[in-house]
This record gives structure tokens, sequence and C-alpha cells, in this order.
């Protein structure tokens, strides 16, 4: 076995080799960009070096550096994870040159399977099925028209030299065909100046079912079962699980056989997967081969039992198979989702910026893959993945409960993640029930950004109170110097709140829940309506009576953020800090006659007449400004003297909006 | 299935209870008693009510108020977890009295199995062999003797009014019989008035071998393989695994339909475990029945791939079994550890206090149970668990170095653990061959505390950065405020430390390592010889070169704890604080001329010599007083004028010992 390898990748599939390594004693040298200096792939290794700057192009992508340092560090051998450089068979050449064992294929069948029309021609030598299509050099409406009623209906029109969808047209019956290819090859002339189409089966809502292989350089090759991805987003697979809902025992063994009898084609050594679209037939199609390991390879450690990275470096090292295909046994099921820092809002961009608080599932069944650690950066220079969440349970069924409850208890704070999206998978009853695609998310209309359920009014109370916590610089002896109006984005409720006697009064108004004032109390045994203790700074637990609210709140200048069952919540204070401020020490002092508006705005709602009693904290107007709306409140208990502008008015900066006197006693 | 369910326990399998309960969508009911009011089994929980004081007696084991409890709650079920309650026929009775399901056996089924002496004879009627003996009425020598040879030798002869080996001999032969036997009756009349003895066949070296059952409430019984968990402290398990390597299938399905034939003639309902003892014969021995979920459970968990809670919620619901023994597969190693709050070094009492700090391993194959949280409390009132660590592999050798992996990256702060005994065992040559049984901590000499291995120079260092680290209050203009000579518990080391133009110079004395000074930069890319980085406020990454050593600190006032690979190492700082204290701004004032003893004590060392040149932070003289060695040493770079000690010499608190001098310059 190898005493050093490097890893040549980045991130939690850096992290995940590096643990199998350290178990079978054998070294690890990591690589890193500029960017990645402190980065938990770092951490965990034996022996680092820096190889350029943050662009992967100048690093993690040099395949001359990564060979020099491999002998620099004296390492026998490269893993190269997923994605860089792992599917680059000049890498895997100048591995072989320097004398560094590549972990993976041969460059020869990496370079085979890299070319689609090559892995295909091969699928088909090997009695495979490839999806039916015509790509021939006549371009006889007679030929083609012969062709398509061959391949048969929905097909495919697709211009040779195209892409993006033009030149391309969906025919469902034998009628329509010769009108469509004509419109398609006048749509490439126009595009492309080349008029050439080709033909192909349209496999409707396909599920993307694939299967791992094993194969060791004595001619052992077995499949260690399939995994289903339909769950995908633009071709981005999000969830992976295994077994398919959709394989019978018969099904699973002819695409199995089918897998490695194209690796064996290839002359295919180490972990590959053989991708297969499966039509609602059940009828099974070769896509193409990925000569490496894969993102999902941990669902089928899960359900099979072995350490895919392990045998990897087994079979790398010269080792014979220890499996024979009659000991791979597939018990329980397993699922996968990756967790992005990615905004739904914003066409799911990479929603870069720091993590500052990342809290993990726990629990038996559960099992987390991650490249982040608090306080660390998602950058535009690398893929937004923060994890992998893989859970196990007896069935399916068990195992989307298990998911679920994961999901509910993930909590990522400093970034947008698509946490939500995935519950929402995961709680869809067509998924529940397997009935899974590759079009599932756009025909169930997951990827439309939804508003989260209404927040409940324990779990802004608990912001409040989060906000109100005594700090560690003792500023506890008066709480009303960090205490201010919050406004929930995409609401209308605004939350207010004063201190005393030791007790809080939150006000969630406007709406319905203008009368709801609660008290509250810190950490007392006597909770008069809810008490709440903050544990870790981050987990806030809501105590009505026996019954307990569990959420997480995190705090910025001028955010909060509440995570409560899968879902994230932002208020913001509703109006410029200086307003805010305390005047003297015990609360806001009734010398301030005018309240003004903080930017230019439209005044949206008076919530008081002229003359009205007024409480400390209480909204008087709401002001939209900016995109964002911002209330002047009560800055302390006392009658609005006038109230100079009305609903709908536009209103300067600076003027005044509310007069107040101080209450009559 | 149920609705809500009370969990009557408390710590890591009250969570782990709760776990599966969210998944299955039933509700959870907490009881906390006074201590455990924020506690994780309470933070997990839906709904939670206080029942009583501290100790158990007045709250956990309080069956009126549990039943109370669960039927003000609604709850329509009791999971007891194990201890406490879980084997208290009456609470059994009483919940079933309540019309409250109680999720376990009946009490009946209970008390049957809770009888030592009924349960062996109900285990020989259902054929299975129990440890040979003779505890008859005829006390003849005749009658004795031939019962001996019956049950062979070596036995032990025990006094049955017995105790604390007091009447009990081990017999080798067939010889030596008649002699002891009357050695042995003189011994019992002697110790208890009572010379009736009883005889047993003495097991060697046994191994504990246990087979899990779920048995439903329709008749179906099935055996969930083994589990062998001889590593055991004072009859306490701390280590379990399975397989067990010394069973064979043929065996495995002896013992197991040899359980399933005890739990179907005792009525058994639910999980349950029947332990035995297995001889190095492998002829195994029916000991008793636990009638409850045991801690161990997960292990058989991880290699069965079911959820034992789940299933025993099914079972307590009336749903039939949906396995069949058939379908039963053991597949891949699991062993799991328990991580006790336990002081080696004072006969493994419990080591109460505060957990500052508890860092989890991650990883594949890695799970952890656990109850407690960082700032939650290890009292005297409860089982010192701290958590269980369960870790899954291809096979054993491959499942001992994951866990080899787990524990060195497994770090409790606060209390003193198990974690080095663990790690000891598993890495222990014969652990590793297999080579367990019940007396292997004794006879391995592995309960004796022993020294850590010494802590490398890089650690000392990290450990002297992590104190010097810029803190948030802003201190870090002044480095020498904070900083101080440390001395290493067990060891002659000593560290000095000083800070010159952004690096520290390390010193490491006396011994061999007076010169080894180390020029430190934190955090820069320029790093001559060490970098550091600090991580998550207790992980510290030392570079030297692309070599790193990742290790843990944590510092309170007077202790620095440093935790590498799986050890705790804790340095003292080497003298009282007030003569470290600064006297102006950049360091020590050159105005102090007489450095005096902290306290009354002995010099045990003497470093330097009247007139010698000495630099700030050097150590000068070593003082013993109150178990604990302080070192003497110099304020500032200058001169020794004079030392007023020799070796040796007794000193009371508050002498002069040294009197310095400015350097000439």
């Amino acid at each position: 076995m190898f005493r050093k390898i490097l890893i040549a990748n980045r991130g939690e599939i850096a992290v995940r080799i590096m643990a199998t390594c350290r178990e079978m004693g054998i070294q690890t040298v990591a690589v890193y960009s500029e960017a990645d200096r402190n980065a938990l792939h770092v951490i965990e290794a034996d022996e680092a070096y820096e190889i350029g700057p943050a662009p992967a192009a100048q690093s993690y992508l040099k395949i001359d550096t990564i060979i020099a340092t491999a002998q620099k560090s004296g390492a026998e051998a490269i893993h190269p994870g997923y994605g860089f450089l792992s599917e680059n068979a000049a890498f895997a050449e100048a591995c072989a040159e320097a004398g560094i064992v590549f972990i993976g294929p041969s460059a020869a069948a990496m370079s085979l399977m890299g070319s689609k029309i090559a892995a295909k021609q091969l699928a088909q030598e090997a009695e495979v099925p490839t999806v039916p299509g015509y790509d021939g050099a006549s371009q006889s409406h007679a030929t083609l028209l012969r062709e398509a009623e061959r391949i048969g209906f929905p097909l495919l029109i697709k211009a040779s030299a195209g892409g993006g969808g033009k030149g391309m047209r969906t025919v469902a019956r034998d009628d329509d065909f010769l009108e469509q290819l004509a419109g398609a090859q006048r749509e490439a002339l126009a595009a492309f100046g080349d008029e050439t189409i080709f033909l192909e089966r349209l496999i409707q809502e396909p599920r993307h079912v694939e299967i791992q292989i094993l194969g060791d350089m004595h001619g052992h090759l077995i499949y260690l079962g399939e995994r289903e991805c339909s769950i995908q987003r633009r071709h981005q697979k999000i969830l992976e699980e295994s077994p398919s809902v959709a394989l019978t025992p018969t099904l699973r063994e002819e695409m199995g056989t089918a897998a490695v009898r194209i690796a064996r084609a290839a002359g295919y050594v180490n972990a590959g997967t053989i991708e297969f679209l499966l039509d609602a037939d059940k009828r099974f199609y070769f896509l193409e081969m990925n000569t490496r390991l894969q993102v999902e390879h941990p669902v089928t450690e899960l359900v099979t039992g072995l350490d895919l990275v392990r045998q990897q470096l087994l079979i790398a090292a010269g080792e014979p198979l220890d499996i024979l295909q009659e000991d791979v046994v597939q018990r329980g099921h397993a699922i996968e989702v990756r967790l992005y820092a990615e905004n739904p809002e914003q066409h799911f961009l990479p929603s870069t910026g720091r993590i500052t608080s990342f809290i993990k599932p726990e629990g038996p069944g559960i099992r987390m893959d991650r490249g982040i650690a608090d306080g660390d950066e998602i950058t535009q220079y690398y893929d937004p993945m923060i994890a992998k969440l893989i859970v196990y349970g007896e069935d399916r069924a068990a195992t989307i409960d298990r998911l679920q409850r994961a999901l509910q208890h993930c909590v990522v704070f400093g970034v947008t993640t698509n946490i939500p999206l995935l519950y929402a998978v995961s709680a869809h009853p067509h998924f529940q029930q397997g009935d899974t695609h590759t079009d599932f998310l756009e025909k169930h209309g997951l990827l439309n950004p939804s508003s989260p359920p209404e927040l409940p009014d324990e779990a802004l109370i608990a912001a409040a109170l989060y906000e109100a916590q005594p700090q560690q610089g003792g500023e506890s002896d008066n709480p009303w110097q960090r205490l201010g109006p919050w406004r929930m984005v995409g609401s209308d409720r605004i939350i207010t709140y004063r201190y005393h006697e030791q007790a809080y009064t939150v006000s969630i108004r406007p709406s319905t829940h203008t009368a709801s004032a609660w008290h509250v109390q810190i950490n007392t045994e006597t909770s008069e309506d809810i008490a709440c203790t903050i544990k870790d700074g981050v987990l806030v637990l809501l105590r009505k009576g026996a019954q307990l609210t569990r959420l997480y709140v995190q705090q910025s200048k001028a955010e909060m953020q509440v995570a409560l069952n899968g879902q994230l919540y932002r208020l913001q204070r509703s109006q410029p800090p200086d307003i805010a401020t305390t005047k003297h020490g015990g609360g806001f002092a009734p010398t301030q006659k005018t309240l003004t508006a903080p930017m230019a705005g439209t005044i949206v709602k008076v919530h008081v007449h002229d003359g009205e009693a007024v409480e400390a904290q209480q909204v008087l107007v709401i002001l939209s400004a900016m995109k964002m709306e911002h209330a002047i409140i009560a800055p302390y208990d006392g009658r609005v003297r006038h109230v100079h502008y009305q609903e709908r008015e536009v209103v300067p900066g600076g003027a005044i909006i509310v007069e107040m006197e101080e209450q009559q006693r």
C-alpha cells in the first residue's frame, strides 16, 4: 500500500479521501490555492503546499505544479477526487510519465470514454442499448422519414451544428414529421449556416439511473448496484438515492451486467459509473461513463457497506478485488442531498460570503460530508457546495422521514442555501411516491422562489429575546441600548419590545397581532408566559408552559436571521439605528419632540391620529423607501401632537413626520 | 402508531429515542430533574415537564410522578430507555393500570427474567446450557466430590452465604478438591457462621457474547445476531462489537436459536438481550436476560441496518414484525466505545465538572450518540457517560482503524475522560487479534494509570501561541501581559516565550531543549520556522514548512490543556500570576531587584550562578511547594547579583531567593 499520497482537490471530497487515508495509515498531502490556505482540506492533511492563486486555472488545474508537488513531497500516488483534473487524460498521462500512480483508470480508457461518440459506439458493440437515433450522412427527406419511423415517435430533430435549442423540434406523430423537419432545417441554416440535422428518440420524463462499478488490475469487474439521480436542476444532480424504486432485481442485474460489459470493453480499472436513462417502459439507454469517483458515491457506500475510496486505493496499489459479485448486498435505503450556497430568488446564482455558523444535524443514520468550517468563505472561484447530507434508513419511507428531520436540523447562517428547496422535494407527495424524473423540479414548480410559511409569533419573540440577551460586555444593565423594532422581510409584521422589572413585553404589530403582548422572562423558574434559554450562542429554546420551540438565531448589525424547521426567515431593523439610539440611561428621553424621515420615501401607513396616546416603541407611521419599509416609532410613552403627512404622500428625507409631546399625567 | 409518547429517561438514550420518534411523526414528552432543566434531552423534546430534584430517587425513579405526567400530557406510551425504571416490573405494571403502553415486555416476563434463579431454570427447561454447578442441600464430602467430578475442573467453591471472595477457592485439579473444600468451609464458617458451599465451573477468560432478540405481540421472534462485550472494567462494558470473532455461522445460529427459545419460554415481547458466557472451547452458557434496550444497541443497528427503537415502537403499537429471520443480514463490522468522564488516576472515579468543549470526530462510518452539549455539567447524580462513539467498517481491521482515527479526533475539555484508555484498547495487539475476554483490561495492565507519550515541542509551542493569540478585548498590543512560563504536568519541561517585532521566541527548558528556540509568526505568509492558525477557538494548526500538526488547546486561568492524537496533556503556570504581572506597558521594569518565594517550599533546582547574565523569562530557580513546582524567572534581561538559597534548602514564604540587577551595556 502507498505510504503517502497527494489529493489534487479541495473541499468535502478532499477531506473525505483523507479520512480513509488516515485510517489506512497513508499520509496525505494537500495542495491549496491562496484562497484556501486555512481550508478544511488543508487542516485535515499531514502536509500541505500552496500551488497558486485562487482561480482554479492557476492552481487546482495546473498539471505541472501538482506533479512537481507530488514529487517534492514524495507522494507515490495522486487521488484526483471529482471535477478539476479527475477526467483529464493528459493529467493521468503526466502522472504515469512522472512515475506517480494516478488513482483512477488509465489515460487511454479515460480518453475513450471521454469521447461521447466513441463511448456510444463502444456501448453498442458491447450490446448495451443507446438512445435510438440517426446521424447519417444522407439528409434526404425520404431517408430521414424512414429513419424517423424506425426510431419511433415522439422524437427530437436536432441541428448537427446546433446548441441552445436552435434548430430543435419535438415531433409527436408521424404525420407531423416532414413539416417539422423542413422548419428545423430552415432554422438550422439560418442559425448555423448548416442545415444538417440528426434524429433522436425523445425519452419522456426519463429517470437518471447509474451503475457503480469497480474493476481491479487483474480483470475482475463488479457492479455495486444503482443510484437514481433524477432530481436535477439544469442537469445538476441535487438528490441521489439507492435503490431506485424503478428497478426490479432482474432489471438491476441487466443494467449491472451491461455496465460491466462496457467497462470491460473499455479496459476499465478502478471506480467508475455508467449513466443510463430509464424510460417509462423501463427500457434503459447508455448515456455516458464518468471515469472517476462520483459526488454521490456515499449513497452506494451506505447501502453496500463498502468504502469506495478504500477500494480505489487498494485497486490502485495493485490489490485484487476481494469482493465477488455475489458478495455485494444492497441493504436498506440511502439518500444524499447536496447543500448549495445559492439563491433561489436570484436564479440560483451562487450566494457568496462567509459561513458564520453551520449547524449540522446529528443522530442515527445521518452522515455529513463537508469541506467548510465556520468562518470559511464561499467564493466565486469554486463550486458553491457547502456539504452533502446523506441519510440511511430501513426502507425508502423511513429514509425520507429521516432526511426531513435532518434538513429541519440543518442550519447555515451567512449565505443563502437551497435547504428549503431540498426540504420541499423531500416533502413532495410525488417524490414520496417515487414518481421521479429529470424534469421533476420544473414540472412541480419547485424552482419558483416561494415564501416560507408564516413564522410563528414565538419565533419572533425568540428573535427579540436573542437581541436582548445579556452580552459579555456587561451591557445588560441597560437593555434599551440594544433593542429596537424589527421588521420581518416579506411580511408586514413589526416586533417591538420593552423591558421592565426583569421582564420583556413583546408586541407584534400591526395586523391581527396588535393586541398580543407577551410577558417573557429569561432563564427563570417562574416564567409567566414564555421562558427562553440561549445555548451555544445560536440555539434558542422557548418554553410556553411545557411546550418547547427550538430555533436558531443569528444577528448582524441590521439583520437578524431565524431558522425554524428548515426555513430561514429574515428580520431587518425597521429604521436607521440613529433614531433608536438611547439618549440617556434608562430609555428614550421625552425631550425628542419631532420624528423625521430617515430618507426620502412614501408614507404607506399611518397608524395613529392626532392627539392619540401612544406607548414607547409603538409603530406610528410606516415609510417606504429604497424598496424597504421603515417604521417611525414612538420614542417614549406620550401623545401624538400632529402627523404631518397622509398615506401615499411622498416625503423628502429629514422631513418632520410626527410631532410628539409628553403624556400629561 | 402512537401520536405522543413520554421518554422516562435522560441523556443520550432519551435523545436517541426522540430522534426516531420525530422521524415517525410521534411527538415526544421529556421529563427532567431540576439539574437537567436545559439538558439536551429537554431541548430535543416537543414538550417537557420538571419532575423533581436532582437525585434520581426523587425524579427519574418516581413512578407516580412519571405516570401522572404522561396522563397530563396525553402521552399514550412510555419508553423507559435503559437504567432507571426500564427493568422495574412495578413500573410496567403501573403503566398498564393507567392505560399507558409500556414500550417493553410485560411486567410478568420482566419479573420472571429479573429473578436470576427463575431465569436459569427457564433456560435449562428451554435446553439452553447454563454454567454447570451444584447447589444442593447435601453437603457431604462424598456428594460434593462426586458433583465436582461431574462439573469438571477447574471449578470454584463458593460460600452460599458469601461475598467479597471469602470462602471462595479455585480448584485446578481433582486431587486438590477435598483439601480446598475443607479450607473453604472453615473460612465460610468463620466469616458467615455458615459453612454451606456451592460449586460452579470456572469459566476461564470467558468472552461475553449476547444475542439481540425482537418479539412481536403475534408470537414472532427473531434474533439479530450477536454483540461481543468482553472488554469490561469491573463488569462495566466499555467496548462492544459485532460480529464476535469467536462465532462461526453455526455457533451464531445455535446461540441465536437458544436465545429465541428462552424468549419464547418467557412469553417475551419487544426488544431484549440474552447474555452468554463463551468459553475457550466455544461452549456457551446462559448468564441472564436484559429486558430492555441495551446501551450497545447501535452496534446491532449498524451491522443489521435496522433501527431498534423504530422496531420497539412498531411492536409496542401492536404491529407484526415485518422482518423474517432469513431477512436479517449481518454485514460489515461495528464497534461502540463508551466515553466516560472518569479519572484513571483516581480509581476511575467520575470526573465531575462542566464540559467546556466537546469536539466530535466526523467522517464516513462514524456515529456519535450523545446527551451532553458544550457547557453542560457532569454531576454526581447520574452516570458519567458523555457519549457513545460507534464506528462501522467493511471488516474488523478497517473498523478498528476507523475507531482509532475517530478517538484521535475526539476531544473533551473540562473533565477527565477515558479516551486514552479506549485508545489503548483499540491499539492493543491482543485486541486487534481478537484475543478478547472479560479479564482483558486487568490482564494487560490497561487499568494502571500511565503517562501519555511525551508531547512534541510543536505542541508546546502551539500552547504558548494559543495563550498569546490576540484576544477580543484588544490586549494584543501588549502580549507580555498575558504571557507567562508554563510547566508541563508530569514532566520537567518549562516553556517560556517572548515577543519581539511580531514574532515569538519560544524556549523549552531545561533538559536537552535549552537551546531550542523557535521563531514563530502568527498567520503570515512568510513564516520563518513555524506558523500558527487558530480556528473555532480551540483548534490550533501548526505549520513547520509543509508539515502540519493539528491539536486542540483550551486555557483556564492557571491551566492549559492540549489534546493531541487522543491524549490530553496539562500545563500549569509555573509561578503565581502576581510575579508575572506587567509593571508597565512594554514589559517588566528593570526596577524589580528581588525575586521572592510565592509560598513556603523547597528549592529543587538552581539554574544560575551569581554574576550570570540572564534573559527575560529565563528560569532561574525552581521551588517545590504544595506538591507543585514553581519557577522563579528573570523579569527582564539582566544579571543575577546573588542567589540566596541552594538546592534542597527550605525557604519561608516571601523570602528573597534571587537578587537581580540591570545588565550593564
